[in-house]
């Protein structure tokens, strides 16, 4: 209401930058980048996949770098992001987005597009939705928690969305 | 040109705030949340999917809670949307953004991926552009209509989206 | 940290006008409007998609108007861009943003969805990322270079995407 231009230009900056830790994630996942997730998580922050958490930053960064993980990327592994819902509360944020983790298509045959060559494709493999809570920190915007729950027909993701959202 | 700083503000405010419209739809479609399309949608909005079109805000709501969608959520159903596309005009602006709309693949076999457990994979059912014409209001950007055509070969689409963006 | 608000909002006008033109391409690609190339890349402008490249605003935008590129409109083309990483350095930019180029899926028999009718689908043709490096001029930002390489397990795309972001 009786906001200064600062006040606002501030808002718009928070959100951009929320935008741009949520955009810089696939890039890390999908070339085993430690250190984007222990630059922007948090010491203490949890990741919750639903089927394992990890905590502390140093935990969290520590996974794209197993065998397992690097074994994905050899393969071909994309992390796919959607457009972000961010709301900011102070210094505080709540903020949503759409992942598709996806890889070739092993099983199926080649197939022509029109100027595009052939390809067999690619397949996703989950599907489901981030709820990332935040805080500001003099070093920045940091991932505080970052629950991920697949949209499979199961009651945890529109659980989670309707509460990130406010709803019943 | 002679443009304020406040003038580019709102400009910029304005155009995040037509994304947060928009981001905020595949939380509401997916969890039945009729609240959003009541909140976001002009009194005489108009939904037109080609399929089926719907008026008013009201009746826009009421889709989400019929049981032929909430049958949907309940298999697993995902609206993926992509990075819009905003042109604002004084107190209009005409938006594309890209969706895909997700169910599990019940058909195919459970498949794995190093690190990332086994799935049988998500497949695209709708995939198509949206065209959203919204305005300004005393209580934020309104949609007045959306429109959505599916990207399948057919003339709906590109002549939608060249009309959109203003080409022949 | 001395900025002007005015620096400070350029710097966010910046970024969306790069969230612009990436959020253009797919309309263009899709709809085959050869315009948005010949506007959007600078004259002396290079694509590399790793299996061709072109080099030239003009045969760049050529592309589009092809029949290989028509024939592939005419049965269903559809660009599909994430949310996208943009730096700005000054005059120059480096974006990252993840594409999907998809098509309808004509081998898979139609499946129904509740309330969302009966559809065959569609697949997943390529799947990758892009480098793009801008540099601001009297007319806006331009395109110098547009880099895609495919998540497909080579070595390529996470290089690409390493080296975008400054890590090794």
């Amino acid at each position: 209401m009786s906001e200064t231009l600062e006040d606002r230009l501030r808002a718009v900056e928070d959100k951009l930058a929320i935008f741009h830790l949520i955009a810089s994630h696939p890039p890390a996942a999908d070339t085993g980048n430690d250190g984007y997730y222990r630059d922007a998580f948090a010491a203490d922050a949890v990741i919750d996949l639903g089927t394992k958490t990890a905590t502390g930053n140093e935990a969290i960064a520590a996974v794209v770098k197993t065998p397992e993980h690097q074994g994905a990327i050899a393969v071909g592994l994309c992390h796919f992001a959607g457009l972000p819902r961010v709301e900011i509360d102070g210094d505080t944020a709540v903020a949503i987005s759409y992942l598709q983790v996806l890889t070739p298509d092993t099983d199926a045959r080649p197939r022509d597009l029109s100027g595009h060559g052939a390809s067999s494709g690619y397949r996703i493999h989950r599907l489901g939705a981030n709820r990332w809570d935040l805080k500001r920190t003099r070093k920045g915007w940091k991932v505080v928690r970052r629950a991920y729950r697949m949209l499979d027909g199961s009651e945890g993701a529109p659980a989670m969305l309707r509460q990130a959202i406010g709803v019943n």
